[in-house]
C-alpha cells in the first residue's frame, strides 16, 4: 500500500541527509529497523542519524550503535524526515521541531493504515509483513548498501521482538528467508543478540513478575486474563516498567485464555495497557476503543485513570473480544 | 558422519515395514521427527509405526497423529528398526525386544557421536543440525514424499522444541530455509503448533514456577543459577513434573547466569538434572561425569541422591563449567 519499496530507495538515493524516526515507546523492530537503515545510509556515504526523544530501553541499548540523536538544533535541514514502523504525528511526539527539519516527509511501516495527519511526500505499509525489519532489510539491499554484522543484529532483533521469536502469527516465509539470509553475515549468532534481548532480566524482576502472575483474575471461564502491576508492587521489588516486559506474554502460555492484558500503572493516574490474543480474538478493537492501536493479536493503549477504574472499563470489552472471535 | 542421507533414502524405499524408535524422555524433536517420517512413510505405501514405552508429554500430544504403538508382540517383523534422535541401548530402554523385531537396524541423529553398543547397518549423524527434524525433512524429500500439512506440524514442533525457538546458537540457516518453506504447505499456521506447545500452561504450574524461581541460589558472582523442584512443591499446587518445563529456560533469563540448573526431586531418592549454559560454558562435561549427556549448552542427567545431595555434588562441578569457557 501506497509506493514501491524500489521508488523509495531510488527517492533516498538521490539524497543526501535523512533523519529517521522510530515510534514513541520504542520496541526491537522500530528501533532496530532505524538503526539497520541508519547505517545502511552511513555507508553508502549519506548523512543519517535516529532521532530520539526517550531512553532507549535497556535490553535493547546494543541496537544504538551509534545512530542517535537527542537534539536536532544545531544541526542544518535534512533532506529527508523518514517515520518507521508508524504513522501519524501521535507516535513522534516531543520530535515535531525535528520532524519539520526534513525537506521532504516519508513513512515506512507494517501497521494497517498510514495516518494521514501528516504529510507524507512518499509512504509505504505493508500490513502482512511481520516486521518492519523485513521492510528496511528490502530497502537496504535496494540502496546497494552492504549487510554488515550491526545490520543483520539489528535486522534479527527487530524480527524476533515482532515476532515473539518467529512464533506468532504475522511470521511468514519472507521472515524466515530473510533471518537465513542474516546467517551468511560473519560473525552473525543469532544467540548473541537473543541473550541480549532476554537474558538480561534481573532476578528481582523475575520475582516480580512470579507475584503478578501469582495474583491474575480469570472472566468468561477463563478465556480473560488480567494482570496488574502497581507501583507498589515495583517498589517492593525495585524494578523498572520496562522490566514488565514479558510479563503479558508469560498470561498467554496459560490453557484457555484467549486475551491476555496487564495494566501497568505508569503513574497514578496513568496506566499503560498490554493486550494480547491467542487465536482469534481482536484486541485492536479494544485498545482502539479506548485511544490506543496496535495489531489484531496484539495491541495496547494508554488510560488517565486509576487501575482500578481501568480495570473496570476493560473487563467487559475484553469479555466481548475473547467471545467474539475474528 | 556415517552413510549419506540418500543412501539411507534408498536402502528404506526397498523396504516395507519401518518401526520407529524415539529416544526414552521423548521431546518435541524425537517424537516430531519420529512421527513425520512415520506419516511419510505410510504415505508411499509402508508400513510404520512409532515404538513407545512411555506417556506422550501432554504438550506434545497432537504429535502422535495415530503413529504410535505401544506393543509389537502381535505383530510380524519389521524390515528396519529406526533410532532417531539418539543412539545406544541405553535411549531406547524398555523397548529392546521390540528392537530386535528389525530385520536390519539403523540409526538418524543429530548428536555428536553414535553410541557403538548397538549394530547399527546404517547411521547418520549431523552434529551441525539443530533438529533431527531437519534431517527427517531433507530425508523425506529423498523419499518423495508429499510434506502434509501434519508432516509440517511435527518438522516444525521438532526445530522450535530444539532450538529454543530458533534462539539458541544450534540454529542455522538450513533451520530456517527448512522452516520458509513450511509455509508453503496449505493451512500450515505456526502459531497453533506454538500454542499446542506452549501456551497451554495451567495457573498452577505459572505460580508453582514462580515459587522455584523466587528461591533460586547462586553462586559464583551470580554466574551459576540452582533451582530445586521438590515434591513437596509439586504436591503443593497440584502439579506434575512435566509441568516444570521451561523453568530452565526461565532461570537463563537472569542477568550474569552463565550455567543454569534445575533440580527436579522425581522420586524420594532419583533427581533429574537439565542442565544449561548461555555462551561459552560446556554443560554436557558435567551431565556426562554424572552419567547423562547432551549438548554443549543443554544437557542433563539422572541422580540417585536425594535433591539436597545431588546439590552438594553439582556445585563445585557447575561453578568450574561456568569459569572455564570453550
Amino acid at each position: 500500500m501506497g509506493d514501491s519499496l524500489r521508488n523509495i530507495a531510488n527517492t533516498i538515493k538521490d539524497l543526501d541527509s535523512i533523519l529517521i524516526f522510530p515510534h514513541i515507546n520504542m520496541d526491537g523492530d522500530s528501533l532496530g529497523a532505524s538503526t539497520a537503515l541508519c547505517l545502511a545510509l552511513r555507508s553508502i556515504g549519506k548523512k543519517s542519524y535516529v532521532m530520539l526523544d526517550e531512553e532507549i530501553p535497556e535490553n535493547l541499548d546494543f541496537l544504538e550503535c551509534g545512530c542517535s540523536i537527542y537534539d536536532v538544533d544545531s544541526y542544518d535541514r535534512f533532506d529527508l524526515s523518514l517515520q518507521i514502523d508508524s504513522s501519524g504525528m501521535n507516535r513522534i511526539l516531543g520530535r515535531e521541531a525535528a520532524w519539520e527539519k526534513g525537506k521532504i516527509k516519508g513513512c515506512i511501516d507494517h501497521h494497517p493504515t498510514v495516518k494521514q495527519d501528516v504529510y507524507y511526500d512518499f509512504y509505504l505499509t505493508e500490513p502482512e509483513t511481520a516486521a518492519t525489519g523485513e521492510i528496511i532489510y528490502r530497502l537496504i539491499k535496494y540502496l546497494g548498501a552492504e549487510i554488515t554484522l550491526d545490520i543483520a543484529n539489528c535486522i534479527f532483533a527487530a524480527i524476533v521482538t515482532d515476532t515473539g521469536n518467529f512464533q506468532y502469527s504475522n511470521t511468514t516465509r519472507q521472515t524466515h528467508e530473510i533471518t537465513a539470509e542474516l546467517y551468511d553475515i560473519k560473525d552473525f549468532n543469532a544467540k548473541i543478540v537473543s541473550a541480549l534481548i532476554y537474558e538480561r532480566r534481573s532476578k528481582d524482576s523475575i520475582m516480580m513478575e512470579g507475584e503478578v502472575l501469582s495474583n491474575l483474575e480469570f472472566f468468561s471461564e477463563g478465556k480473560v486474563a488480567i494482570g496488574t502491576l502497581t507501583q507498589d508492587i515495583l517498589t517492593k521489588y525495585g524494578c523498572m516498567m520496562n522490566e514488565s516486559e514479558g510479563i503479558v506474554q508469560r498470561i498467554m502460555t496459560i490453557e484457555g485464555v484467549e486475551v491476555g492484558c496487564l495494566i501497568k500503572e505508569d503513574d497514578s493516574n496513568l496506566v499503560r495497557v498490554s493486550l494480547r490474543a491467542k487465536h482469534k480474538a481482536n484486541v485492536a478493537v479494544v485498545a482502539t476503543k479506548f485511544g490506543g492501536g496496535g495489531h489484531l493479536r496484539a495491541a495496547g493503549c494508554t488510560m488517565y485513570i486509576s487501575p482500578q477504574e481501568a480495570k473496570k472499563h476493560l473487563i467487559p470489552e475484553l469479555i466481548q473480544a475473547a467471545e467474539t472471535y475474528v
